[in-house]
């Protein structure tokens, strides 16, 4: 059987499956956001690795690399703060096509060193390599948090509210413009959209304030869309849930492009996927201190869906009827069939 | 410039220059086998990362997958044991081709997890992705050491004497039979040296052995080349040294093979690099501990040389002449030039 067979998402719950180790300082191991492990009597240690390949996940014809170095690094940093920790160390491991130029690397460090000192995380490490042809950038991020603070993606409740940050399908609406119509755009539209697509910030902030506040159940960060990162947390969680179309948060300049249709926009929302934005479950108790706390930062959150007993996840529309969602999902080794 | 021109070692010198943090938690930067970091009262948290790549590294038509499995994490622990550290937990990122087969990749993980048990050190994570061509691994190891046993390449003094663990040269002579002459060697004698090369074993508990006991001034282990490697620690220790070529370990099997003249098998103990074994310099007040200590281990250490003032590393040969060592370097992108 060949890799692109078994897709990736098997393959990672075979490994998974295997190889998961119940050693007494692994906290959280194989199969969240990050690692928790505990070091000390304090504080357990978060560390989550993530892989860009060319030609996969970037296309250097039409990449910045300064824009390249910073998502790299935030897509780890969005990991650390999905647990509510606070992100200390990293490690860069590249593998270079020996014709990439040096300008190419110096503008891809610098844009991994300003996130870094954006958001107080040290370089200390890592491998530098050629590569025969394709460029890999293969990033560890270290973090920290208190252990009674962690949140992982298994303690959503029958009853709990689910929320996000931010707005949705920015990105991947902003992806549709740069690969089709960047002309037909409104050139602030574009820019806004497209940024979020190109440089998305880490929630960091935000999700040590929901964890240290204890006001969330569960949480994730949407990388691969609201949908399949729900059900994450509602597969983890053993749990179902409702989301409303009507409540998913969209920005002004998602709202105001015109090019594609609605349907397009919902899809962006849903499946579209490298949101980076925080995916959280919120018990009753704690959802009037979660908006009082919501409205002192300057990142929105939004109530999209309610968990439920059901093990289904729904989208209802705005006349509340099923909204299909088939085919929403993403899987890059089933992409390449 | 492209990446080729400016050579690995300089562009890893470069990013240093540029990136190295003076954060007060981190006591080992950019620049040594692995990072070392504060994290706690007790312990230093070790961290190293190391990427793998194919038709750089290993050539998929000639590697057993188990052992490159093996390979991929023992060159991330030997790290750890170069700084005296005990290796913990670690990550796995893939890149992998989809036509390669699942067996492949199976293979992969069950030589990485028996190395992995045999060391005590926990898969805790990591990232599978689809790459449009060629295999990559990347891995990072966390370990951790006290923060008093620390043993950098930094420390070596005037008057200290060279050891290392084990003998040298095995791998190298190994992968040059594999690649001419494997049908002209003697059977046992072509196993034990390719097994070298195929599945170097970390010497964690030397390591650990030499840092508890304060044994050592500074070390490294030997993944360049002895003199490569030997060079970092005189370079970042500001001294010169003296290695004598009579003196270096051989092994039986070494010892015994006679495809290839004196010329060949010294270039190998030299620079052929890939011995994982421990170099490290050690004060004339500790080498009678030492050597008392080197007998009850299996693995012997032997002394090949001593640390000068002059700023110089000089290899003498049987008459104590220099020996010609010029070109016995190693580098990736220069080698693709």
């Amino acid at each position: 059987m060949d890799i692109k067979e078994i897709g990736e998402s098997n393959l990672i719950q075979r490994i998974a499956d295997n190889y998961r180790s119940s050693h007494s300082s692994i906290i959280v191991g194989i199969g969240d956001d990050a690692a928790a492990l505990k070091v000390s009597s304090q504080n357990v240690l978060l560390t989550t690795g993530d892989l860009l390949v060319e030609d996969v996940h970037f296309d250097l014809s039409s990449t910045d690399s300064y824009y390249l170095g910073r998502k790299a690094l935030a897509v780890n940093l969005s990991d650390i703060a999905a647990m509510g920790g606070s992100a200390r160390f990293f490690l860069v491991s590249l593998a270079l096509p020996p014709h990439l130029s040096l300008a190419f690397v110096d503008d891809l460090y610098r844009g991994m060193m300003e996130l870094a000192d954006e958001c107080d995380t040290h370089l200390v490490g890592g491998d530098t390599n050629a590569s025969p042809l394709k460029l890999m950038i293969s990033i560890t991020v270290l973090g920290e948090a208190h252990p009674d603070n962690l949140l992982k993606r298994s303690g959503a409740q029958v009853g709990d509210s689910i929320f996000v940050t931010g707005t949705l399908g920015d990105a991947a609406l902003g992806l549709i413009l740069l690969q089709n119509d960047p002309t037909h755009a409104a050139p602030a539209t574009l820019n806004a959209l497209t940024s979020r697509h190109l440089s998305p910030l880490p929630r960091l902030k935000e999700g040590k304030k929901l964890a240290d506040n204890h006001l969330a159940s569960a949480m994730i960060d949407i990388s691969d869309g609201l949908l399949i990162d729900l059900e994450r947390i509602l597969t983890a969680s053993n749990k179902g849930a409702t989301v409303f179309l009507s409540q998913l948060p969209r920005s002004k300049d998602f709202e105001q492009n015109h090019l594609y249709p609605e349907k397009t926009k919902f899809d962006c929302a849903l499946g579209g996927g490298e949101d980076y934005e925080l995916l959280f479950t919120v018990p009753p108790s704690k959802e009037r201190e979660l908006l009082r706390l919501g409205t002192t930062t300057d990142v929105p959150v939004t109530k999209i869906g309610e968990v439920n007993a059901s093990q289904k996840l729904v989208v209802l529309d705005h006349e509340q009827k099923p909204y299909p969602v088939a085919d929403l999902g993403y899987d890059h080794f089933l992409s390449m069939r």
